[in-house]
């Protein structure tokens, strides 16, 4: 064989902007194609294991999907002392709520996701991803769009939600779910101690988003945390914001969040009492940034160009 | 929709040298495994339709396989005025095959390909190249090395050779097939008017590799001519070796070639009579470089590195 | 050195559409820089040699610039009788001039390019280009806008007029240097029996352009013929548009083209008589995209996207 | 101006693996040229900033240099506590240099790299990087082989070793500088409260390189901490592993670095007392993968291959 044919012939690229972007070599193809709402491509790649790709956009790869999963899921849902109803948005790949079902706790999970065909094809596809979550009883699937469901949903109904949205791209469906008028419903739907969290976007590609969810989040709710990590496949240190009514995931201590993780059975791969402050120590030019963004309004959304 | 979505996520990438290369966007992936003998991809893209290709190099695509395929037969079947026998070496998407079966002389076709598995994927996923032609009555499929044979092959069996095989890629199954004991073997088992014909590779990046092997064919045969076209989807100019032992392809006339269209009642896209003189006029620079090449033989043969 | 040590740091990358690009390895850098029209990069690279890079497009490789301008320079000189006065629009690198002044009987050579900062570049860093063409006495160099220069220049000033403008890009300053009013222009102020060339684009990826732009040659000029040739840094099967008052560059014989060679003692690298009639000659899918083409006006003229 | 020209033309490409690679835009051209050691190239691009890139490796960029060089140096640094004598091998950009004598209880650093060229292309091209510390009157300067220095450095010079040498490529001369044998020198070299530090690769696509440094490390001295942190323009979380006789990173209370950070008066960007925690708080797959290094020695190094 020459040295040539090392390299690959099929390749997934993403651009992060018109200046930067990645290659990923494909070992084989599993899917792609249209739903009414977007762009399907589910790869397995020699680099990140079996990848969703939406839009053109890595949204999780079996590689780190656990560690992108686990700080989206874990903290938010360890600082509540007894989450029963949760409420995620988006989070098509299941894995979301295989995090949140893992809480004995949690009575009612209900998803809300605008793509049916989306959700089919994870099922089909995704196995190690949702691992049969769709399939617990506990689980309410619904198929409809986020922003009217969190409007027309009572007061008082949920104590954790998790926004595991697309990003607010320009044109895209995802733009109302980052705003201030969608955190305030959000903020009415959860109960007196409720908390929230959201997928908040890149940290030093993206700055002005993260930085504004951030802002606006804090705008909303009297607790609002940042917790970072680094997601290789989306090639960027990744954020979650935090919104909470009562209860300060930097108020726990280790020992309580041991304590927890081992009262409840959690297996977990990433998180774990040291990592949960790993997590929210947040380097200075990141607090910094914070400062800078600015209030997203629904009249006045921030859009992502790519 | 933003800007950035207009690039496609999935691509074929082809490295022509560690210098240059060409990314294709894919459009619809087909097919993707490996053969006994070579991995195969089968990809629909948009700038060049449907591809077949091995081992990471485009062998074919629907856009312009037409004009290699008719640039690689017509030309020596069209110089030979009643072509019966015709032997195809290689040529696995049976286009090759459909422009012989054109001619209503040929009363046996034999094709030998190594890779049946191959053939079997091209029949399935390749019907507008082959357009049934494996099905053909008059053809006979041999699966087994192209070399051998030939070497075992009686004398005098064939109006027509034609080889249509990978590049003598260094470490690949091809190398055997482009020296001067080969073409001796490919010579006796002609009649003594035949002629055959090779692919001979790129002439502007592979330029050692056309000019040996139309030197090669120089050595063993009376007649060598050299054709050329721009195949795009090679990215690249193609030669095409003739070897003839008697019939020269530019002894004919213009009158004569249209006759022999018209009474053969050839449907052609790309080659005619003022077509057939276009490719066997050679740029200076490109007869100079033949004068450059080597002798291939089996103990010096020419190896492609990439 | 391990392996992937082989493969550059540095690329250029260019895209023929958004589904199509070619990547080349950069071994030394020139020049990067903006004039006041438009962005120049100057690169030196393994497969193409020393190239002129404007706003992102290859506009010629010290590799095959010289087929690149034989093809639009000679096969019109050499049609002229007797060449006394010509004027060259666009053509920056100075190779057009370096074609034209070959010709002993030529007085006077025009040369009007927009980018005065872009011919001093050329003059500094393409030597092998221009060949010091730039500094003959013959030469008459106007920086100025080649559309105005055309529409002020008296009736029958010219006995051939070379248009080597950039690509009709959408938003670029060429787009009215390919519409039927500026060819009407140029057909004034050419002699009686003068004829203009123009590069006219891909043959096989910008299919709409390059036949319109015959089209609207043929509409106002009495004899059209259309050259192609593969120029391999450009990707591409690359056309070049002939307009005539009088002469027809296929009413020559070879007998003909080759005494005027000889006579004007020419010394070229591509061009002879053999390849003058092997660049008039269009395949059948060429000549049927022809009629496809749309008349070009400066109310509707043609714009390419990328 | 097309949509198609927001995508520039000129790029540096680097491959993390034959599957993965990542695409950055060149806004300007500095430098490139070879040393006696190696090739180098200096550009500046969008994502970036200004990069030093070796034998085509990104080796640190103005964007995230200071977090890299931070991370390198400021834990070891803040955890002795009066450094007065230094020794840098490699750090050829000189930010390394300028962390270090950012501490006022310096007395001398010793700065060795083998590639002299190298250094003064640093100091002319890349100033934000270095800020004039080559000028110190603290710092010697030494063009020699960092693993020949270190063996004929008499015991016990100094208080701080930062190993700031490229990656252990196959084939390049930074393997030996990765082993036992060097460790244990670096051991000897060290004052009896010494400490050191190597960079050690990137923690998710060179996972055998980093934990083998950790474990081989972890052999020799009785203190073994490893810090992590991502590092965009490497497209990883990278990993640095501190080997010291006494002092333990995790020995240290917030309160304490906070007062030496003030007491030393340092201006820093990343680090605080905060981060030094978040930097030694590993994931349980980090953890793990320490415990699968091999023990690298001079007859069996780490060799990478890319």
């Amino acid at each position: 064989m020459t040295d040539s044919l090392q390299l690959p012939s099929l390749w997934f690229m993403e651009y992060q902007s018109f200046h930067h972007g990645h290659v990923v070599a494909i070992r084989k193809h599993i899917f792609s194609g249209k739903t009414k709402y977007q762009k399907v491509d589910i790869i397995d790649t020699y680099q990140f294991g079996l990848c969703l790709v939406l839009d053109g956009k890595m949204q999780s790869s079996s590689s780190d999907e656990w560690i992108y999963h686990e700080c989206l899921v874990q903290p938010v849902m360890v600082t509540h002392p007894r989450p029963e109803n949760v409420l995620i948005i988006g989070g098509g790949e299941g894995a979301t709520l295989r995090e949140v079902l893992k809480h004995p706790s949690v009575k009612k999970a209900v998803m809300v996701d605008i793509d049916e065909e989306l959700i089919e094809l994870c099922k089909e596809h995704l196995k190690s991803f949702h691992q049969g979550s769709f399939y617990s009883e506990k689980v309410e699937l619904k198929f409809t769009d986020g922003r009217r469901f969190v409007e027309n949903c009572p007061a008082g109904t949920f104590d954790v939600v998790i926004l595991d949205a697309t990003d607010p791209l320009e044109g895209g469906p995802a733009i109302y779910l980052y705003t201030k008028e969608f955190y305030t419903h959000v903020k009415r739907i959860l109960k007196d101690d409720g908390l929230m969290v959201t997928q908040s976007g890149a940290t030093h590609y993206q700055e002005f988003c993260f930085s504004s969810i951030a802002r606006t989040v804090a705008e909303v709710f009297p607790v609002m945390r940042l917790c970072i990590e680094h997601i290789p496949s989306f090639l960027s240190t990744w954020s979650f914001t935090v919104g909470s009514k009562k209860y300060d995931p930097l108020a726990l201590t280790k020992e309580e969040i041991r304590r927890r993780i081992s009262e409840r059975k959690l297996e977990l791969k990433f998180y774990d009492e040291d990592i949960h402050f790993r997590l929210f120590t947040l380097p200075r030019h990141v607090k910094e940034l914070i400062q800078k963004g600015q209030i997203c309004t629904d009249a006045n959304p921030i859009r992502l160009k790519i």
